[in-house]
Parts: C-alpha cells; structure tokens; sequence
C-alpha cells in the first residue's frame, strides 16, 4: 500500500520564489490527504502534478495565514475544475465562517459536497478513520490554538506465504482464516499452525505533523516510535530565545524531542525566510538525531 | 512623470504555471497602486522585482476570488516584512469583514496602519485624488457588485521654455505665475504672451481597467478618449453566447467599446484559461481595433 508524503511548501510565514510556506500531502493507497494550505498551495499541486481531484481531505492545524490562506482559492478551484466528489475539511471552528464568508461574498455554490468537521484542540483525538488510516489530532504550544496530527496505518492482515499455497493446496475459501491468524487443517486431517503458513502483517505505518509549535514534551506520547516525524525547525538553536518568545522550535529542540519518542525519520521544515542555505540546519539537528532529513519543495518520501 | 502600468496576472478564473489571474500595479511617479490582489499576487510582486513597500493603494474591482485571494496573505507579509506606511484599500464594503475575520483568526494587528473605503457602486465617483492623479470608480455588468476603475493625470503646469530663461533674464520670482499662464513684463517693460515664453502642458494620461464584465455602453462616457483601455476578454468571439451567459466579454466586444471610445490603445487579458495560444485572440481584437495589445504576466507598458 502506498503510504507517502509529498512536500508542497517548507517555508515559514512568506512565499518566497524558492520555498512555498505549509502544505504536506499524504497518499494514503492513492486517496490524498492535504496537511495545511498556505497561499500558492494549488499552484504547488500544479508543479508538481498532482491531481488535484485525488485530495478527499483538508486537515488545516492552526489559523495562522502561512497554514491556510491557500484554502479558499483551492476550493474555489476544484470547483471550477468540476469537482463532484465530497471534500472533507478537519480545522479549527472559525475556519467555516472564514470559508463562508468568502464563497458567499462571490456568490459561489460549490458543485461537490464540502463537510466541516471543527477540531476541539482539547487532548488526543481521533478525528478520522476507515479500513485503512486513522487520523488523531493533539495539542501543540504555539500563540494560537494549534493541533499536530498523527497518520497510522491500521493493522492489516496477515499474509499467507505463497510458496505453500500450491504445495499445501490451501482452498480458497480457507484463505480469509489464515488471513485472520487460524490454523489450518488439510484433507489428510494434518494440521498447520498458522504461523508455519502466513507471515506477519506489514508494521503499521505512522506520519506525525509537528507544525507550528515551541518545544513540548507533552506530544512525545502521541509522536512515540512513529516511522516520519515532521517537526518545525524555524531556527538554528543560536536563535533559541527568538524561537521560545514566538512559541517555534530550533533544529536542537526538534532533534531532541525525535530523539525522546525514538522516532524511525525526523524530518524538518517551516524554516525562516532568513536560511537561503538549509545545510547548517541539517547538520545541527543531525548532531543529536542522526537521521534526519530536510523538507524541500516537492521533495516525495516514501514512509 | 513616471506613468506606467506592470501586468502581474493575466488570466481569468485559476492560476496556472504560465498565467496569475488578476493584478495591475500602475506606476504613479514612483507611486505604486495595486489593482485587484489574486492569490499569488505577492510572488508576482516578487518575481517581477517590485518593492512591496511602495504600494500605497490596493482597489479590487469585486469580490471574485480571482480578484482578491491574494489580499490577506499580502497585507499580512507586508506586515511581517516591517512596513510602517499606511496602505489604503478600495472595495466592496464586504471586503473589510473578510480582511478583519482572517487577521483576527490569527491574531495578527498589523504594524502599519490600514485604511478602508468601501465603494458604493452607485456610479461614477471620485474615490482618490491627490496633487498627481485622480482615480474614478463605475459600475460595469457582472454577476456581482463590480467596478472599473479610472486613473486620470492631474493638470500640470505650463512649462517655461528653457532656451528664453536665459536670454530674457527670467527672474526666480516670476517662474511660478509663468507655469500659472501669465504674461511676462521684463524690466525694460517689454511685455511678453505667456504662450511665447511657455509649452503646453504634457497632456494628461489615463488608464481605465475594466473587468470583469459583459459588454456595456454604459462605461462609454467614463473611459472616452483614454491612452489605455484594459479590458476583460475573456473569451472568443466563438464563444460570445458563453460570454454573455457568464457576464463576460468577448474579444469582439472589447475592441468595439475601445473604438466607439476612441482611446488610443487597448490591452487585453483576463483570459480563460482554455487558450494557450493567445495570438488569435490578439487578431480577432485587432480585426476591429488595430491598436490592441496583450496582457502578459511581467511585462511593463509606458503610458
């Protein structure tokens, strides 16, 4: 199963001509998940060829400008575009009225069914799910009410070894069984435990969003052993104050909370327009999480 | 004086990798106004190497999303880049409530103070006149409350002509009534015409913006005789039931307003993203008024 994200935007707070602000997108087995949505988001999506018709979901983490003033001209879009299929859209309460207000005042009646699902901020909570993902939401410590959030996979079932199949002329009807971790008794009356037959379920896969957020320890139960961390990293650590007054994180900071929750891959991101060169940032996160790499503009990442 | 206008979207509807929709930025001896802000106004502003902090005045035309998008996620960089002028916006009075509910979402009071003047639509008025220029707004033909906008140098002074200051021993104290227009007694008594010693004045430039809107000649009297018309043509003459359905106008159309106007030269654009070749566009306006120009993305036009 595809389980992947794509980089729209790494920058913080201004598009500049190089790095576009927020905006991760997650394939989850083909259906898009849209992490965030700053100004120019539908142009990125254009760049870099994705279809645009393919994103089911919009999960918007706070109300600050370089996370969401791309949203209402996205939508307006897919509509243009001819959109039918529903779009589900998770962010915070005032979001709606933001998204109203706008479409009402051209006069726009969408074409396809939009849903609104407010997010509480009030601890971890699942905001969405279906046979293959779960989504949770929890809160992170930034100047506005801000939520990460947290992609798993679902346990999946496990896989019947398909060298034994022919040899074991396993029937199809007892494949769901195995599947489902039964033993399997053959024609003879000989038995197999399932585990001589199947092999384990692919590991469930996990994506974190960390994004905008000072350094808090709180997330390191939400975030523990995930595959890919995105964290911020606004500064190097030599700005740590300006980080700590504008409630953002430093490459240490991001490094040692990745470093706490045992994460697989950190990756960091929503860098301050000030870093033409993002090496310096790479290399200080690298000296405390070793494997680490760097968000950039339409970069994919196979989890 | 400088006079001159910078395209910085051309297209209609959807951004696209080749074609911003709407934005103008006219150039007022170095005095820069916005006209109409899409989404990705202020990467174009970037790309085309344009000092954000001159612009003094932004007028949207409507509150189609192709129009104004980009105005939020402007004045919010413009904020975060440190501007401390003031910035004076022109629009539909609903534009104020959209502005404040984003800035108050994200909390962000700006550093630079905001002034709004909301337009009334009722006719041709006078919405800004300084010591350089005066701008009118009109109501044009759209499915929703919509304006032109016309630019008109102000009257300048006569001009004294250089070769006589010397020779006729001009006094320092005389040049003001000369520019005024009044004859000159030199001190032997000689009296000489204000039009002997002086030019006319340059004459007076205008530049009209129209869009979006269905052909009307309503607008006749408003642009008459302007240097540079802009109209919308968003379509083909092909496509005129389309045009007409959808409040827009056709290339036909724009160069016949433009003739029955007699103004010098028309330039087009707003077009729908259907045409990437937009050469038969150019001819088809030319057919009717030769004088007909594109609107590209990055180009400047002297006027």
């Amino acid at each position: 199963m595809t389980f992947s994200l794509t980089i729209l935007g790494s920058n913080s707070a201004i598009p500049t001509l190089t790095r576009n602000p927020s905006a991760h997108l997650l394939n989850v087995n083909e259906r898009l998940f849209l992490i965030d949505c700053a100004e120019g988001t539908q142009l990125q999506i254009r760049k870099f060829h994705v279809h645009f018709q393919r994103i089911q979901r919009i999960f918007i983490s706070h109300l600050h400008g370089d996370h969401f003033f791309g949203l209402v001209g996205l939508l307006n879009s897919l509509h243009l575009l001819g959109r039918k299929e529903e779009l589900h859209i998770y962010g915070p309460p005032l979001l709606k009225e933001i998204i109203d207000l706008q479409l009402g005042a051209s006069k726009t009646t969408l074409n396809y069914p939009l849903f609104f699902y407010p997010l509480s901020f009030a601890g971890y909570e699942l905001i969405y799910g279906d046979d293959k993902v779960t989504v949770h939401s929890f809160p992170l410590l930034h100047s506005v009410p801000t939520v990460g959030f947290i992609f798993r996979e679902k346990k999946q079932e496990r896989r019947i070894r398909k060298d034994l199949l022919a040899e074991l002329k396993i029937p199809v009807t007892e494949m769901q069984n195995l599947k489902r971790g039964r033993d399997y008794t053959d024609e003879r009356g000989r038995v197999f435990k399932n585990e001589e037959i199947t092999l384990d379920p692919p590991s469930q896969r996990s994506y974190a969003y960390c994004t905008d957020t000072a350094y808090t320890e709180a997330i390191l139960p939400f975030i523990r052993e995930c595959d890919l961390l995105y964290h911020e990293t606004t500064f190097m650590q030599n700005m740590a104050a300006s980080a700590k007054e504008k409630q953002h994180s430093t490459t240490i900071e991001a490094a040692t909370l990745a470093k706490k929750a045992n994460v697989k891959k950190l990756l960091i991101g929503h860098f301050s327009a000030r870093y033409d060169d993002l090496l310096p940032l790479l290399e200080e996160a690298r000296s405390v999480f070793p494997n680490t790499i760097l968000a950039e503009d339409g970069i994919t990442i196979a989890i």
